[in-house]
């Protein structure tokens, strides 16, 4: 009883900490590139304004409430000079980039919805050389931002300012994979699809998938503790990472390279760096346990009429399908009409309020078509599914994933995107969405929510034509505030970055916050490592 | 490739250190109770002598070298006084237990291979008792031992001096259970078959299972990360618990308790202390993702000529089984043969040099059977199995299973037991049997190998008629230098404890444990909480 006590009276502090927040309009977070700051290399770069943080005030005047999804000022690390640039082209000679237009694309989030100002990109390829790069940054309090596929949604992998991007790009290089066993050891910049296609030959499968497979780097995955739609089935990075090396702020390595299924040899350090978000250390290989290939997958596209509809489905699916279940989730029609419009993709069955995807993956492809089709027939004679069509073949499988996967860039062509990423009681999950459109009215153009029935896992996406501070000011911070009051969590997969940093509280007890610091202060003293990021402000 | 060449410079370092004890003599672990200690409450305790450490040298004497595995002296912790009793008594009145016959079985643990010297056990209720309970020793200097079930093999539940034991007995309360999540929140103390228990109703089961279930708390589960008999099928600790609720050395609550499958909102505090063997804080409660209860439940007695065949089994079992695989364990013949001698457990099927109990659990009867016997078919046709027996039935289930799950107290009347719980690739984990009963030759009573193959877990085990001091300098350090040289790890799931702390170099770089010790310090600067235990000597 003692831990529900204390849970509400968390819950309690945290949105009293929140709510005047409430009450601010507060700026986007995209921010105009200052003149000047790509015109040329190393020219020391103007101090840039944060806006209301450094402006003075006067007496009589009211007192602006800085966003908190705001950056916050630039923290006084030194700027990169020439002689910097002399010891990283030393180290990398040939990979020390700082052509603007190649620094662009690693500046901007693949939202386009952050900008940072770094006019140095470094591309090690081995452990080595990051642990010199980040012995220098550290020793001459220089900031460095890691950064994988870049393909984050809170604006965690760019640079805020000017710090230095260290990219695992160039570290793509498998180790070692060991056939019996399944361990795959690699280094972090590996492409995730291009680890699922190293592994097809062998019958082994990466334990994880998700929609950016093809951009993000595995060592991303597990600095962002990636979820995706495997996780249903194969458990969360937490347990199928079985190691990690990771290069600490000052340039020590940490070996926890494990191979092993189970270690208890004191505490799991590497768990500290799966979720951190490159504040931590930088993660520069990943030992991983594979899972077999399944020897069937089927995909089943199912309509419903309401979402008690589908969570009874998923509650029968639960049962009759149990062990081969691999994939439970959904969309909403109003996901399906994005679809149609900006992809042209055809909805293949008929117009429903909701669509599930539900995969199979099995070793005995007539057992796993014997079950899904005694599920489909329960589910279509008690009316809990109207329409549907399932999948068996490999293109048609594709076909209807990618109804569920596309999503996200189908709203990309829908307007300006507010993202979010909540974690409730599956129950709930969608009358976050039917509020949130009674609260806002005609205000937002769109506002749609899919996502992770298995996990207890929503988007929810609002668009506008353009950013739209009012709006922003509805949304937030009432879809904080009703996601804490159902015990949910404001990151479920995506992460804090830079946007939700401030939003912690929502979700975090203040001791584990301040916990959060302690272990920062004693793995990153300098705090060269993504500043500005995960942790709240009042932290940093 | 940076980071394997990183491995081996580690274990290189961790060889170097270990090999001066190779030559040393060790005392056992067992120490005598000192007259005195146990005879009243509460006079001052005579300092307890501690042999070698404590003994002073003269010139030209040969300095004997400390065991790795005795206790090391006496921290400085204050001793307990009538005023402290009085603040004891107060808080929890009645249940501060003074008893010597209540108290020496919590001094002692299981295997009687180690002893505290405690006069006090404190029952707390509720995680405010706990909180006041440490938040009191934290401010008095006073050393506490957190316990459990006390099951543990590694002398990690038992307090080495003094140390006040903080029992979890009387938190035994679930909290909260899901039935549409399968999520189930409980204090630290209900022990885990009670759990399994209360969810038989709601059709499911607990993730874990083991051999202790019978007095094992699930909070001591968490605390040393209990591996056990269903790892394989629904993964660690680290990926079912999904919050944990934990007081502080210093008596504040942290409340990391969500009932959540996802959650991204900064780094994920409870697995610091899941493993970390009651050294970093007080676990109180606990929220565990269970899985449905199978609808269909098989197991498999098998029986192999050669190890070899065993692994050839183990492969074609993951691959007509697959989904529906939850164990793969084995026992030697000469576990057998203890069964047989010491429990009067007959072999159901014929003599061999290796049994194989495989377990499957799925959502379809027939077509689990039908799966198992096409395997067991083919294993017999192709030679890997020579004889084997099949149960369906709860009774046959329970009795297969118990010729596993009983190896360890057959040993336990076969002598004095050196055990060993090692980590290995498995197409490794009997060669360290067979290279140990070479390597001992006749010294040893008894050495069997048993474990989780499926996870590549070892436990090996050595008798002897009683303990001996040659013996165990026979044995140690050359099974972790073995399995050092094969990257294994030297605790796959029994911690560390007192025993295996000084060990933890074979399997840890020197970096991760200076990080251990510096996370120690940060969270119980005056290490009150279960000292001498987890970290090795030159970092307490």
């Amino acid at each position: 009883m003692a831990g529900l006590f204390h849970r509400r009276l968390r819950l309690r502090t945290a949105l009293r900490w929140m709510s005047p927040l409430s009450t601010a309009s507060p700026p986007a977070v995209v921010r105009t590139l200052p003149p000047g700051f790509s015109s040329g290399l190393l020219q020391t770069p103007r101090p840039v304004s944060c806006g209301v943080h450094c402006r003075e005030l006067h007496a009589g005047e009211e007192r602006p409430t800085p966003s908190p999804t705001a950056a916050p000022e630039r923290r006084p690390f030194s700027r990169v000079t020439p002689e910097d640039m002399a010891f990283f082209s030393k180290i990398i000679p040939g990979r020390t980039i700082t052509d603007p237009d190649i620094l662009e694309a690693s500046n901007v989030d693949w939202l386009k919805s952050v900008r940072g100002f770094s006019e140095v990109l470094l591309r090690p390829q081995t452990t080595e050389e990051v642990s010199q790069i980040l012995g220098y940054c550290n020793s001459r309090n220089l900031a460095v931002s890691p950064q994988g596929g870049n393909t984050g949604l809170v604006g965690g992998s760019v640079p805020v300012y000017d710090e230095i991007i260290l990219s695992t790009a160039l570290m793509n290089n498998v180790l070692n994979f060991d056939s019996v066993s399944g361990i795959l050891s690699c280094q972090a910049g590996c492409v995730l699809e291009n680890l699922s296609l190293y592994l097809e030959d062998s019958d082994y499968i990466m334990p994880l998938d998700l929609g950016a497979k093809g951009s993000c780097h595995i060592g991303g995955n597990v600095a962002t503790n990636a979820g995706g739609l495997r996780l249903l089935r194969y458990g969360s990075l937490r347990g199928t990472v079985l190691g990690l090396e990771v290069v600490l702020a000052d340039g020590r390595v940490l070996d926890c390279l494990a191979t092993l299924r189970k270690d208890n040899t004191g505490y799991d350090l590497k768990q500290l760096f799966i979720g951190s978000e490159g504040t931590l250390g930088v993660i520069t290989a990943v030992t991983i346990l594979c899972p077999r290939k399944p020897k069937a997958v089927n995909v089943a596209f199912l309509g419903c009429e309401s979402f008690e509809q589908l969570l009874q489905t998923f509650q029968l699916c639960r049962g009759m399908l149990g062990e081969i279940l691999s994939a439970f989730e959904f969309l909403d029609r109003e996901c399906m009409r994005l679809l149609n419009t900006h992809l042209k993709l055809a909805n293949p069955i008929t117009d429903c309020p909701f669509y599930i995807v539900i995969e199979t993956s099995g070793s005995n492809p007539t057992h796993d078509e014997e079950k899904l089709h005694q599920f489909l027939e329960e589910a279509m004679t008690s009316s809990q599914v109207i329409d549907g069509t399932v999948a068996t073949e490999e293109a048609k499988i594709k076909a209807l994933w990618s109804l569920r996967e596309r999503v996200t860039e189908a709203l990309t062509h829908d307007g300006f995107t507010y993202k979010y990423d909540i974690s409730l009681p599956v129950e709930r999950i969608y009358q976050l969405v039917t509020d949130m459109r009674e609260h806002l009215g005609d205000r937002a153009k769109s506002v749609v929510g899919y996502g992770h029935v298995g996990d207890g896992n929503l988007h929810l996406n609002i668009t506008s034509p353009t950013k739209d501070p009012d709006l922003l000011a509805s949304i937030e911070p009432f879809v904080y505030e009703w996601t804490a009051r159902f015990q949910g969590s404001i990151s479920a997969e995506h992460g804090l970055g830079l946007k939700k940093r401030n939003y912690i509280y929502y979700s975090k007890a203040s001791l584990a916050v301040a916990l959060m610091g302690n272990i920062k202060i004693m793995l990153d003293p300098k705090g060269i490592l993504n500043p500005y990021k995960t942790l709240p402000d009042d932290l940093q």
